[in-house]
């Protein structure tokens, strides 16, 4: 299997959304980097902002406009290269001022406009290029512009993140993110955008805590490098609202989530594997989650899945720290297919089929049954390779 | 500054204590790897082991041993390039020989003979080539053995780690350590030993609680990559017993130990630099600590050393992600002696001093004043660099 399946040339939008990416300096060389969602009326919507102390000064400016609105959002501006981060009371005024110039270009309040920021942290944001550059980018905006929004919100992702899920009553869900570093739970450098034509509460709470319910499934459950950015944000935009959401809509907010979060974790910075951390037999989902993070996270494991090594000792003593108690001579330990390790010692005859499948698969899957319950979660991460330090090393965040 | 202060030929042990390293063939080429601390009668002892549900088989034998001695120790025996792990009930069996055929040798009680293994896990201990060089070892026992000691239960280290410290009085403490991989608080892929002609209370739970007290302000304060291991043991021996530890004999053992500390941090795998993170104006210390450690765990912030570049965004972000609550705009960041962030925004025109410390010193200061207290505490870790990924990508721990 290939680490990201391939992207279409084009993702349809659900009926009444348009998209559009143009390039207006702020990368180098033509490339897009300015992105917007439409809406055809406002709809309804949720979003979740990271747990940092920092925060990117447009997650002040959302919150703002969503509490004023009530939840309901026409469009979102979406810039790459600067953050827009760590630039104090200034940084708020350039937020609104880019929400109010498209607003005003879009006939709405200022408060149905939302922004989302990523890039370099403590850089004023380039506010007049921007706003000189609305008008081109809202006679952009059509429904065929899915890939130009995804191609524009990228920062050192090597490859555009979409994902469409669209059920034989023709439901849809569109799903947009970005992110391939500073990627951790709660949140990531990241941001996802969700655009839906069925329905979210129309109680903001409610809506939220919905949008939430799909992330821990989905985006919270991937992590690269254990760091989380000021700047993650996660929206949804459904145009039609109810009071419960039907089970349906939910599973397909999560499945187009999950082909997102995958995404990012296969481009995590410098990845070559893509890393499936299956944690069974725990007592509930929150220990067996907590045992796939530190798993999911540990520079040793993250270094053999890089070394090809499927090294049991060390994903075993990786959720030995995990603070979750377990008996480690009840567990079993399996790399692929292949339990490698069980009743209390290692099976080594056992791991000449585990090397084949970190040589072979570009997804490595790594799974420990704690032997004290029947909780299991999964988490996705990638293998951590000397790429991962120069690129990081080297770039200014 | 060198990144380690040069190892002396000798390290003087306090009186009454003896050590040796020899090669029995663990290791390649005849380099040293089984080593021993003897005191010449039993002596008050206290040990600190890993909090990893996975332990070496060595630790519940020194459990055992320290349980029935009531805290008194003649000698520890400790081994390279065999952890001894995951290796069963026969693993412990193994430990509990090695003891009994060394306590034969010194015409003691078993229990009052501990052991310590580190190296790769999985493997049955070479219990028969260590009881056939026990006779060697004890014949090798003598004052100027520290530093064979030092050599012998290096692992990955680069460089022995020992220090000493003997004040005005003439009282004396040494240490010795090991460690360099899959370190982080409570506590590291470590080894420590620590020999006192000072004083410890008789009681065990007394004892611990002091060697507790010593290790929360050292080896508690370090970190290579988070990762902990299995076989962490510290161990304190001291000749005199007392109900209370005098403060100047607290003083040395921490004095020792955060020499030790820092050396494992400087030799972190793969290291460039020794980082010491400061975290002042907390609320209070356990708060300024846990800011401290998850900015010294940060691969953003370690990597960003390695590239000589003073991030004080990730730096912030770090620690904005760490759970401690503060106001971004109220701190301040240093790198060196440079405030290169505060006011909320950063201060460019402050960082040509920041790129110089990075570029010219081995042993970087990294700064945070979270301007809501007046707690601090002080953290090592080391940079991220591509020879980390390479040793961990190759090594089988």
């Amino acid at each position: 299997m290939p680490l990201h399946d391939p992207l279409p040339e084009l993702v349809e939008l659900p009926p009444g959304f348009a998209a559009a990416g143009i390039a207006c300096g702020l990368k180098k060389a033509g490339a897009l980097d300015l992105g917007l969602l439409l809406a055809d009326r406002a709809v309804a919507a949720a979003a979740l902002f990271t747990n940092n102390e920092l925060q990117g000064a447009h997650i002040a400016v959302c919150r703002e406009h969503l509490l004023r609105s009530g939840g309901v959002v026409r469009a979102i501006l979406v810039n790459a290269r600067n953050a827009n981060c760590a630039t104090g009371e200034q940084g708020r005024e350039d937020a609104r001022r880019c929400c109010r110039e498209l607003a005003l270009r879009l006939d709405c309040p200022t408060e149905h406009v939302l922004m989302a920021s990523t890039g370099p942290i403590g850089a004023p944001l380039p506010t007049q290029r921007i706003v000189d550059h609305l008008d081109a980018l809202v006679a952009a905006a059509t429904p065929d512009g899915g890939m130009a929004f995804a191609r524009a919100i990228m920062t050192t992702d090597t490859h555009a993140k979409a994902a469409n899920v669209v059920d034989a009553d023709g439901s849809h869900v569109t799903g947009f993110a970005k992110g391939s570093g500073m990627i951790h739970p709660d949140m990531a450098t990241m941001l996802g955008f969700l655009l839906s034509d069925g329905s979210l509460p129309a109680d903001p709470e409610a809506a939220r805590n919905e949008l939430r319910r799909v992330a821990d499934h989905s985006f919270h459950r991937v992590t690269v490098d254990g760091d989380t950015s000021p700047n993650d944000s996660l929206f949804l935009l459904a145009r039609g609202t109810a009071t419960e959401l039907p089970a349906r809509h939910h599973q397909q907010l999560v499945d187009v989530s999950q082909r997102l979060a995958r995404m990012i974790a296969a481009d995590g910075e410098g990845a070559t594997r893509l890393i499936e951390v299956h944690v069974a037999g725990a007592r509930d989902e929150t220990e067996a989650r907590t045992v796939g993070r530190v798993i999911a996270t540990s520079p040793l494991v993250k270094t053999a899945v890089a070394g090809r090594d499927p090294n049991w000792g060390r994903i075993l003593s990786a959720a030995g720290r995990s603070g979750v108690p377990f008996d480690p001579d009840r567990a079993r330990v399996w790399v692929g297919s292949e339990v490698v390790f069980f009743h209390g010692v290692p099976h080594p005859e056992r791991e000449g089929e585990a090397h084949r499948h970190l040589a072979t698969s570009d997804q490595v899957l790594l799974g420990i049954d704690l032997g004290i319950g029947d909780a299991e979660a999964r988490i996705w991460s990638c293998d951590l390779t000397a790429d991962y330090v120069r690129i990081n090393a080297d770039y200014r965040s």
